[in-house]
């Protein structure tokens, strides 16, 4: 199926997809040549899994699952197969997001560090926590077929909108990590002197920013958003659309005045008609 | 005009205030009980500025700029006076980023600490960088007359979502720094030993994520737009937008199925005027 401004995406993706495997990458490096490396026993290398474990699961995995319902590609797909895909990505990433937490509460606990002290760690419990109520609301709403429509619709703009603001969360989390973590290890040299593990994970800090810039931009475009099914059941023949399917729509950024311009291709006909799995097709743009 | 939703609007507008004022509160009682009080000596009285100014100008003046075309107590005012506005909002936000950033220089400067080595320090003048360029890009694109149409719809997409890329990239920033302050200042009793003054900052990180999520929540709601204006000049009579206009709305927010279930009444019969002014009004959300 074609997409409108493909190339433009394309490039989008391509930026979004090396500049979130070179954070993974930046990452790993950071911690193998310039840390401690990686162990599980109970010391710096323990903890050493803490940002590995963000990197890739919260951040480059969580991204890639925001974005998975626009590449073109997989518009032929079902939109329960898409669904399982990003129910899986998260599931993966939330694993990790939580081993990644027992390693650094493990290495707490043997070093005798105290737990939950620092607004990292307050920010960043906060975002785990409601990443696994929004996994577990995803799931029950919208992957399983029992959720009635009225409550897909009603939850959609609140799963939508919590799955941005848990990302953009994540973000500032793993910067106040790394903020942390700098200034405890950076001794001699100080972190004050930028030394170059102050400039490399620096560095590391603003390939996360741009990666969420990335992310943020592809998944607000509404011309990247993917098509409604051409063959679904019709709810609505008239176009008119109850209620709570239209709030459904409310954080889809699309475009209002879209619809008004398409009224006569086939793209508006289609858009009129209000499915029964819109609720569930829509819920993650 | 009526809002739909009004009552809604109204409980999560004055949530946003208090909890936006109360950050500014705790931020001063921060810098006035738990640190040394405020100065313009070169001493850590002078550094107190940054706190503050950020958090009133950079956080709290920014949020309420976004979301200024919401109020619908002010959908009769005039679009030029809303522009004004909202840039005036803008100019002084800026205007008291800039000061903190000379506070912590000359405090820097002073006191012989390094500057620019930090990953907030990186991150904060990467924001304040791109503050300045989006209020002058503003000021020259939406608010003077002379911008053809086709710039101001070409350049509306990136002037929403940088704003609201910024705004989040601020507060990413603001916890860093509240991480690193707390970190710096806190030694007896530590930071890690939780202190009353650690809680309390601490809240105030909270706070100032909330005040972030109930902004973001605000501005993404597409019922919550200010209107088109009816009286306005006719640019595509027929309901067909050309192509600039149309991806200028790209960023709104809005629900492409709205505008379906709205055809025959009022709001969407002044929805289909594609008016000249259009790009400019859109253009903050």
């Amino acid at each position: 199926m074609a997409m409108e401004g493909y190339r433009g995406f394309l490039a989008l993706l391509l930026s979004a997809l090396l500049v979130g495997f070179l954070s993974v990458i930046f990452t790993l490096i950071w911690v193998l040549h310039y840390r401690e490396g990686l162990g599980w026993d109970g010391t710096a290398l323990e903890f050493n899994w803490h940002p590995v474990l963000v990197v890739t699961g919260f951040v480059f995995i969580l991204g890639i699952a925001i974005i998975v319902y626009r590449l073109p590609w997989t518009w032929k797909c079902s939109k329960l197969l898409m669904k399982s895909i990003h129910a899986g990505l998260n599931t993966v990433a939330a694993i990790l997001a939580i081993i990644s937490l027992v390693a650094v509460f493990d290495f707490h606990n043997a070093k005798k560090i105290p737990n939950m002290y620092s607004l990292h760690s307050w920010v960043g419990l906060t975002a785990v926590i409601l990443y696994i109520l929004q996994l577990l609301l995803g799931f029950f709403v919208f992957l399983l077929p029992w959720a009635p429509l009225s409550v897909r619709a009603l939850l959609m703009p609140i799963h939508v909108y919590s799955g941005l603001f848990i990302f953009g969360t994540v973000i500032a989390a793993v910067l106040m990590g790394l903020t942390e973590k700098l200034i405890f290890a950076l001794k001699s040299p100080s972190y004050s002197s930028l030394p170059p593990e102050g400039v490399f994970t620096n560095t590391l800090g603003l390939l996360i920013l741009v990666f969420g810039a990335l992310i943020f931009w592809i998944v607000t475009r509404p011309q990247w958003k993917r098509p409604k099914e051409p063959n679904s059941v019709l709810l609505q023949p008239n176009g008119g659309a109850p209620e709570g399917v239209e709030s459904s729509m409310a954080m889809n950024f699309g475009n209002v005045d879209k619809s008004d311009s398409e009224l006569n291709n086939e793209a508006a006909a289609r858009k009129r008609n209000i499915t029964l799995d819109e609720a569930g097709q829509r819920s993650t743009m």
